[in-house]
């Protein structure tokens, strides 16, 4: 490989690639599937996967409708795993946070049953923890065909819904979106609610937390969730207009192509190879 | 895996697992090899690594040791990416900052031939990327029998030699610290230097750059390096003094089974795997 020469065609960087895009390569999102998590200085907004996720993905639904975040806040920013948004008097049980019309716990939904319809744009290298790896509608996922089961998976920006020790203790009203390195040994272990599309650069950035596991020990108030609110509940005039790179197209394997195989100039030794942590999901201001 | 019983003999989570260790478990940074770049709010410590780059680790002692990067700045914050350490005013053929006794720049250091004496420990899982990989002496490291060669790869906390499109501009005096989803893409086209032990938190959680590719636009003030030094320059009394688990013990294979296979209580469907990028390399203050 690395003595072959480069070949002209798959030259470009990721921006120079996206402008050769054309409109049919990007879909919008669904403002039924898209959570808008507002704080004072950014907006985060995560697509939920209803395909994967449906319980939670109602449940958050009705968490966002009755308020449940508004005033809650990040508790915990993990250095290279996670952070998590949660309510911080949780254990509390007077002063918490009721849940009133969603539920307080749900079945797992770690993984699901492979059926027609539900596409899956694998990814041509082999993956350490999968028997395979791509994306299904935009979303990094995996699949045992052995099996019968596919997954969601965690790597950067991925959204799960926090649990206790038992299985069925979650319920989607505690989220930890990925802020480091893909901790793949979560996959099959937590719900995978969805992705963060925009506001991955505030949340990374934020302050760890001292205390154990990231933890904050005290003063949470400049971490503050000013609303939760699903986009379909928001006034079209506040909500992000966010286009997403579809990936189940021709362009979408190009780009895959163009990452395992980096022939811009600056390259040396093009790795032949790309893992599910390296292949971005472009997206734009619609 | 996930149906056999939980063996109660790795069943400890990290901190509990390090508490059992024994002191020869662990090992001293050597001054001599250790980069200290001091913020004023942090101080980043870097163990550097002279069997892989050699002519690098002997011109990054000369450029601490002529000050080269003291009052030089975080340029760049690229998130899921790199941080990168430079001079703001390298453009500036004027005013930008002169090397004296080190070399400008060096040939480069990408991998290097397998030797006896080198230490390799493997991971027992296949790598997307490499044959094979593993720890030599701390440093996450890939090679290839076939080839005979083998590098340092591209992971959270890595630290490389920035170069431009030739292979040998880089020096050492521009240097990029890895602060996402291992790019292992990277691997054998850049010369790395070495691995952040202390401080990750501190660059990870910067404020992103911006500009393209993350660098900053404008005022890089509060991010400016007070100083960069060898350990070995410093006096005693300011050195900070850290150990790293040591990677070639069979208390070090136990870390890797115990991270492959979580049965901490938490844990429903241990991976049975895992990759260069989930293993920590545990430090503590001496």
């Amino acid at each position: 490989m690395p003595n072959e020469p480069k070949p002209t065609n798959v030259a470009l960087p990721l921006e120079d690639m996206l402008a050769a895009s054309s409109a049919s390569d990007w879909r919008q999102l669904e403002p039924e599937d898209t959570l808008y998590i507002d704080f004072e200085l950014a907006r985060v907004v995560i697509e939920l996967a209803p395909a994967f996720a449906p319980l939670h993905v109602s449940n958050i639904r009705k968490l966002a409708r009755e308020g449940y975040w508004d005033g809650l806040a990040v508790v915990r920013v993990n250095d290279n795993y996670v952070v998590q948004l949660a309510d911080p008097l949780a254990d509390d049980p007077v002063r918490k946070r009721k849940i009133s019309s969603a539920s307080e716990t749900l079945p797992p939904e770690f993984d699901r049953a492979i059926l027609p319809g539900l596409p899956f744009n694998a990814l041509p290298d082999a993956d350490v923890y999968a028997p395979a790896v791509g994306f299904t509608n935009g979303f990094p996922a995996a699949r045992s065909d052995e099996e019968g089961r596919t997954w969601l998976v965690h790597r950067y920006g991925t959204i799960s819904a926090g649990r206790e020790v038992s299985i069925d203790s979650g319920s989607g009203a505690e989220l930890t979106a990925v802020i480091g390195h893909a901790p793949r040994q979560l996959d099959r272990n937590v719900t995978v609610v969805g992705c963060v599309r925009q506001g991955m650069e505030f949340l990374s950035s934020l302050p760890r937390g001292a205390g154990g596991l990231g933890f904050f020990k005290g003063d949470d108030a400049d971490l503050v969730i000013k609303a939760g609110r699903m986009a379909s509940d928001v006034p079209v005039s506040e909500r992000s207009f966010i286009e997403v790179l579809r990936t189940d197209t021709p362009f979408f394997a190009r780009l895959i192509e163009s990452r395992r195989n980096r022939y811009d100039e600056w390259f040396h030794k093009p790795a032949g190879r790309v893992d599910i942590g390296n292949v971005p999901v472009p997206v734009r201001t619609a």
